[in-house]
């Protein structure tokens, strides 16, 4: 028969088993967290109408957006989860409760030009909060908590959640008379980082600024000191702009909140170059980077936001959310040699070896074993002795037992613990015992390196 | 703004968020009785290159794919998850460790034609265990007992899995004579449940069997008694065809180990009337029937087949693997009423509704909880206290915390168990210590009725 090569498109990320099970115990940490928060889980399809899925239409997504039709639809895959949740909660309205906390962990398409790092398909993690008219700023204030505990389970220590007000800036330029450029002076203060104090300033003069301006707003942008000292610095704008109050005050809370939600002052910074989508946000937006690799830039982003559900309805479904890029990160942290070998990544954490023709005891082992939580395979292989300790090894199963004529004469298994070397023999009810707390004290390891 | 009506296409599921955490039980219960088997987790791309997910080529299945052009690509989405499969074991088969036990939860897609009950996207829950040029018989025997704790594990009762063996049949009808008919003759007898012996014996005669013949098809297939009397009976034809003596060897064995797999008698039967797609599997065939709903077919089915990815590679690749269409099978439960409500649907355990302006109590008591591992949602919304009690209600939360100026000076919080109305106040360690005692007894709820 002739062969069709077979082949995983580029652009698409498929992992080998052993990082498959990171990825998978990074999406368990996700789920875990954010139910801690209150969030539930939504899942949406995939394939949606395009005249819904583009209902805002325009834009550079549109051209990535795998859209064909099938039958008489007209159809298209999520480019995103924003766009179908906003579907959703227009579609169900009078069926969801207000606010309304979901988060979603799911697959979007987007048809970029392949680049290393770039993928066309990939994970999103995300959660938002929905108000139904209205949404009380603490749902902002909490969100820096989520972000840091959600790093911090995954292992992550050297991060920082940073994080501006979409008010405040807006407030600033009213101030300044430059609210019509606005959107230009934060495009370049957004390379603040790359191009340095001095190329910034002199584009914002290039671009009409005048000296003194330009010295303002580089000054505004680059405040300096701790949360509450930036916040005091930004007082003397106080009292001239309505928009700025308001922003400098849903700051203040937001910082104010850090400490009772057990965010260290080390994992959060206020950062006032930080603006994110001018014409979606309208609150606090977020941005996350790793101290030790800022030039992957924001891991976690997000942000208030007026009105979710524009194209779909007149209710006004203000909230507040965040996103992980999920098969991005994984990439990154998988480059830096970030994740941990630590984890156990065996599809068992016991590997049942008979030595015997008869498998009666092996398979009321491996049953037993199973019933007290433990992950178990039973080798069944007719291979040689060496072939089957060869296959335990190259799994990496914590531990492999054997179970022999003079083991089932004892009524024991024998258990080897395949990591220190060492053997002891017991009941199968006391081996559970004894494999199951030394599987609990390993499994604190966390699949991010601190 | 002019409005764009949302909505989701037919055939496309999308739940409310009760039943999404039903569904969302449902795949953590399968993912960890998958787990506890020894499958590790694996996840291919949604979008596969046409050329290598059409290999096998023709059939119905065609018709109904998702199948388009973006760039210079000729793409496919995935209709099945064994065709990913096999790419993927011949595509890293040296990366490898075989037997390759995998689990993959994911959505496949086929546009069908619209009708109650079908999708066109909808999940597939499979596991595979692939052997490299040889697989015991041992990983066709360990699949009931996957099969039946994966389903008493959520909980249901009345079911049965169903067994016959491909050899055993091919066997039979070789000593028949009838070997070239075998394919009409099993498409008959599968119609036996619903058009009744008579008929069946009928129609046999009525496509050319001799009276004789069409008589001993039906006293074979319908074989009364418990498994071992009728490995007993078949044992009558024993010593007259290879095929078959192996094959009723393979019966036999999987019968054998059931008690020590521990699957109880009356939820597994061997039914020679199954022979499932007579063109792939080779050994074992299985299905799955609710015993008080045989209407509804087979919930989960699988087989043992002889070589996984001959399309993509020579390398001979046995295996034997299951799957349960969890889309259609949570569409059955729900419309059957089998769904339980006793389990825990809202998005936290615990809704923290604070009396006070000053929420740094409330904060840190969630916190707390939290930290303890139970799902606490603050609840901050500027509202009348009966619209607070009235989110709570309405989310179905379990425990209500209030914290007001007393609480804040007496150092507790307050417990409202949403479900008896009882109350109590204890510091919020204390608190939570009673709360997540209550929480894992309820947690023992099973997503569907026994």
């Amino acid at each position: 028969m002739e062969k069709i090569k077979p082949r995983t498109l580029s652009g698409f990320m498929e992992l080998l088993p052993e990082k498959q099970a990171k990825m998978e115990r990074i999406m368990e940490t996700l789920r875990r967290t954010y139910s801690l928060y209150g969030f539930t889980a939504l899942d949406t399809p995939i394939i949606e109408a395009s005249e819904v899925l583009l209902a805002k239409g325009g834009g550079e997504t549109e051209k990535q957006i795998y859209r064909f039709s099938k039958g008489d639809g007209d159809l298209s895959l999520r480019f995103d989860l924003t766009v179908p949740l906003a579907k959703y909660v227009a579609l169900n309205y009078g069926q969801l409760t207000f606010p309304f906390k979901r988060y979603q962990i799911g697959k979007v398409f987007r048809g970029e030009r392949a680049q290393r790092g770039r993928f066309r398909e990939f994970y999103q993690a995300d959660i938002d909060v929905i108000g139904d008219g209205e949404l009380s700023i603490m749902n902002e204030a909490e969100i820096p908590a989520i972000i840091y505990h959600t790093f911090a389970a995954l292992g992550l220590t050297e991060f920082k959640i940073r994080v501006n007000n979409r008010k405040v800036l807006n407030g600033f330029f009213a101030i300044l008379g430059l609210s019509d450029r606005a959107a230009d002076i934060m495009h370049t203060i957004d390379r603040l980082d790359k191009i340095g104090m001095e190329k910034c300033h002199r584009l914002l003069v290039e671009d009409g600024m005048s000296e003194a301006a330009a010295a303002e707003i580089m000054a505004f942008v680059t405040t300096s000191g701790t949360s509450g000292e930036k916040l005091e610095k930004l007082g003397q704008y106080g009292g001239r702009n309505e928009s700025f109050d308001m922003g400098l005050s849903e700051l203040a809370t937001v910082a104010r909140c850090l400490p009772e939600f057990g965010v260290p002052e080390k994992n959060f910074e206020i950062d006032l170059t930080i603006a994110r989508g001018l014409d979606y946000y309208t609150g606090t937006v977020y941005e996350t980077t790793l101290t030790e690799h800022p030039e992957i830039g924001s891991i976690c982003s997000g942000g208030r936001y007026d009105n979710l559900a524009e194209y779909y309805t007149d209710k006004r479904l203000p909230g507040v959310g965040i996103s992980i890029g999920l098969t991005r990160l994984f990439y990154v942290l998988e480059e830096q040699s970030m994740l941990s070998d630590e984890i156990i990544t065996a599809p068992a954490d016991v590997l049942i070896i008979p030595m015997t023709d008869d498998l009666s005891t092996a398979i009321s082992a491996a049953t037993l074993l199973r019933e007290s939580g433990i992950r178990t395979q039973l080798y069944t292989e007719n291979k040689k002795f060496k072939a089957k300790i060869a296959y335990a090894d190259r799994l990496g199963v914590p531990f492999a037992v054997f179970i022999g004529d003079d083991e089932i004469k004892e009524g024991v298994i024998k258990v080897k613990d395949m990591r220190s070397g060492e053997q002891f023999a017991a009941a199968a009810a006391g081996a559970a015992v004894r494999i199951k707390a030394e599987l609990v004290r390993r499994g604190t390891a966390r699949v991010i390196k601190g």
